[in-house]
């Protein structure tokens, strides 16, 4: 039996309580919020839970054998190094860190203890996502063109980090595990509307090698809210519209041909093969229910987290490149 | 009565021959095509048309007052010139030129002449557009923040022009129309997937003073149609769906209000006045007549259409630097 | 404080008690439920819950001043006729009752002992049906011409009652709210393509005075979720789409005007004026607590609820009058 | 070369004329119309056409082999007779005729003499009906459960007929080329909501043997558009929406599985076997020019169309029950 921690019980931390409590050789034992009210909710649903008021007295709970921390960014890279030296296999929410350079310390840490160290990327663990992987890893989709991402919404105001940080790394993280290997350049644009607030929409543009282009519009300031991805290839193109309840994946049998037979005077068309639409069936599972258990084997089995520190320094190393285009008024930044 | 010439009768030829024949005061006296079954096509719907292989002798023509041109942008330049030259009023097809020093003489030439000079800027005589313009100088959208604009198509591919020149230029002219001032810089990023073809996705994004962003994306290899743009303004957004037939245009009584009172530990929420959406009425009127007879008018009374050449300039001004930014590699493009 | 009992904890009793227990003044104090793994769940998310396997105890514990019912609708009658007897208030689950006779004579039962006796008519209580109520009371939709509604899915198909006494149960219970009076006959056409199962698709039709018509067609078995419901009236028509989550309800501002100008040979139009749409706000809120706040403070007041057991008895009797239809071949069968 | 002579050149007629004269094989030669302006107006169009003003005249003309007839219903049956007792074949609009007694003697009379007589039920030309048909015809759709049709619109209410001879004629023929067997009985209830004006909105049943159970909503008053046919099979399931464009038909991999294990006290579910929505690819060719050239064709091999008088006469059938049902309060009405 495996005794979770949860360091944060703020918006996110009862889901992983509640996830992690529903997992099969493993038990939520304690939580550590600085706010007694929280502690309290948190009692209220499991009352045999510990509370603690400091992360200390936490990782010196003996019956706590990994932490999942649920609080503000900027807090992630302290908090998991001090787990991971109380030798704690750490789960740890996105974005991982606020800079590559705490990524590395985590991930070189995790690794010289033989700790398991995983990202909380909850949308690579969901059906659609997976359903688009298989479809890129068995040639469904031919070679890659672009992947073109919009993630709008009349939603909250961060006042801690950007839009970029609060929203993209969403998409980064879908990108990171559906491509499998990182652009090459990262340009970015971004405005903040509102004095004193962080850049509330962003534009972002990953060139990778072999002309494949990644972009993704995010904003905390629109009249609709868009969950939209495109993914274009050579043989088929994929819509993964996740605000569509019924059909959130559709694949379009479209693909490019060469015309060479009209030569007309000021215009010589491609050709098209167009072909069915199929909106695969999707399981209905919680994603955040299947990465609790990953992350459980992984810790059992040694095995690397699909989304494991590795995965998220990669993603908030296009944050930092974004960050820093946006800072250089749009210029590609080379990644490595 | 103002006799028009139709030069060049492809795809385009007969919606702006069966437009303008529809206008009390114009008729279509003459086209003029180097294919001779296009004259026969235009012949054997309006026997009475004079069929001209060579536009000098339909310029030669007494009857013809102005011209209306629908051939490749390349030509456009020499064609409007010549006809200017010859005294006629010109409508020509969008892109205006291929560059802008072209733009800029055809420009000066008018303006010498006394010539009306008109870009066919379809969209900015739709109800649709109409009525966004009204909304955003009669003050319902407050201080724009920001244009959002997506046009993709599994649709044809140009051999000639990139897929900017081919679909950008109708946002980027409705933008003009719309915003009522040029950016300050361009920037853009576009990728050829096809050998030997020109860009058929891109980016482009166009900085104005005040922190007004407008985005443009582009993609002639897309697996659904969309042609979506979003508004953002301080009172009221807008969301303008031109594939929606039922409600192409909805309003978004939804505007942000800072919201002082709550200040959690790491998050502050910016908080949101959240109204009703309203979709006005349209009228359903083919925009092309509307700029017929606004471009016969403005023969008639001298004054200057509202897609003049000016604007055709303004936009081919933007197209250039977008090209040139992508050649950069998305550096932004100071316009003048 | 009002102590509530929960009868049955199958699929809804939950729903009831988390709640009942949110709201001030009222507090779950008892469940009882055959089943004793049903009674540990209730315990396992409020330890203090007193359990009961028989409705006897229930009612004898002095705490329980109310019950809530979710049982199956077979039993309302002898449970609720029970607790009434016992002195307590009951909330019933719907369709109210089996058949009118016994919904007459729990009405009575209450009123005699004056007791609150509310049916959980959930819909109407809900902000969309709040906002067509009032469209409906201050004239906006003028005078009603039809109600056409479509509750579809492929769903669950039970075992102990028809399509209409699961399904159309919503839909009449938000017509009798909206419409505010009885229509004068049902119809209505029911089919069973499962052997052994009930009727799985029905279309009920109910006149009214002044040539309103209503219409429902209900459906375990359709491919497709559709939730949609199209009020037509003199002055404007309202769309209310329950699976759309940005827009549930559409106010078109659409009359008629007959035309007299148009006399031609074969056809005689009858002119429309067209105007906007209008998509009002609507608060998000669980209708249920409303519900449940709803009861608690009908049982303090004395006021009849706006789900009263006269409600429910008015939807039974049309669910009765389409039942016999539907065993009379689509006979319209006269109210009262 | 076969002759065809328009008969009616109101809205209908010029796409008659337009597409019969796009055939091979066949001419548009002389038009009919009691109105001088619309005969100019064919003129207009094609120039050597001959106009009558009387349908004698025309009939006498030895170039009109064939006769197409676009004028309101009542006059179908003296028109077609006229024709085919002057050896005319005929192709008539819908509905085929006012009464079943006239389409008899119709079909009679074609019989009698050889020719060929078809009705305008464009529908089942077009791709989507075709494809529909042959997911029944091939099994893909198992035993068919119900057809269930919605055709609204706040369109144009005609004077001369109501709404079940205006728009559920569309409905009524589809299902009749789908299903392929009359129904056993039908019953309607219509409703008229403008003084002095038809019914115009109106919900139609029809009863099959098998419990194949089909229903129709037609409306001339509604906010919204809507074009969506369901059709339930025992194996798979489709919804036919005639308005949206990107994809008209979606084939549902459902079915139904009893599932015997779960036999909870109040509760047994039908197990549902859930699998992929498939959007199957459809032409764009226009319905109306397949259907002119099968008339062509028709008329030189003789073989009989696949909307023809008998066809024709099925619906009128039908419509001629629903009419008489309507008047007898929604009863049932047998056929035959």
């Amino acid at each position: 039996m495996i005794g979770i921690g949860v360091v944060g019980y703020g918006y996110w931390g009862p889901n992983l309580a509640r996830n992690f409590s529903q997992i099969d050789g493993a038990e939520v034992v304690a939580v550590c919020d600085g706010r007694p009210d929280r502690i309290a909710a948190a009692q209220k649903i499991q009352p045999t839970l510990r509370g603690y008021g400091d992360v200390g007295a936490l990782l010196a709970d003996p019956d706590v054998d990994a932490v999942a921390i649920a609080t503000p960014v900027t807090s992630h890279h302290p908090l998991a190094l001090q787990a991971l030296q109380a030798g704690k296999h750490v789960f740890v929410e996105k974005p991982f860190t606020s800079t590559s350079a705490e990524g590395e310390e985590l991930v070189a840490e995790a690794d010289r203890r033989g700790l398991t160290l995983m990202v909380d990327h909850t949308f690579i663990y969901t059906s659609a996502v997976r359903k688009i992987a298989d479809l890129i890893s068995d040639g469904s989709l031919g070679r890659l063109y672009y992947y073109d991402s919009v993630r709008v919404n009349l939603g909250l105001f961060q006042s801690d980090v950007s839009v970029m940080w609060d929203l993209a790394v969403h998409d980064l993280s879908i990108m990171d595990f559906l491509i499998g290997r990182s652009p090459v350049t990262v340009a970015a644009t971004a405005v903040a509307h509102v004095d004193g607030q962080p850049e509330n929409m962003a534009y972002i543009t990953c060139m990778f090698e072999d002309d494949l282009i990644a972009h993704f519009h995010v904003n905390w300031l629109a009249p609709v809210k868009v969950r939209q991805t495109l993914i274009g290839g050579s043989e088929r193109m994929v819509v993964f519209d996740d605000v569509d309840m019924a059909d959130k994946i559709k694949v379009y049998d479209k693909g490019i041909i060469l015309d060479q037979g009209d030569e007309r005077a000021y215009q010589r068309h491609v050709g098209y093969r167009t072909g069915d639409m199929w909106a695969p069936r999707l399981d209905n599972i919680e994603a955040l229910l299947i990465e609790a258990e990953h992350f459980v084997d992984c810790i059992r089995t040694g095995q690397a987290p699909q989304s494991d520190g590795r995965a998220g320094l990669r993603v908030v190393r296009i944050l930092e490149a974004a960050t820093r285009s946006v800072a250089e008024r749009g210029l590609p930044i080379p990644l490595d």
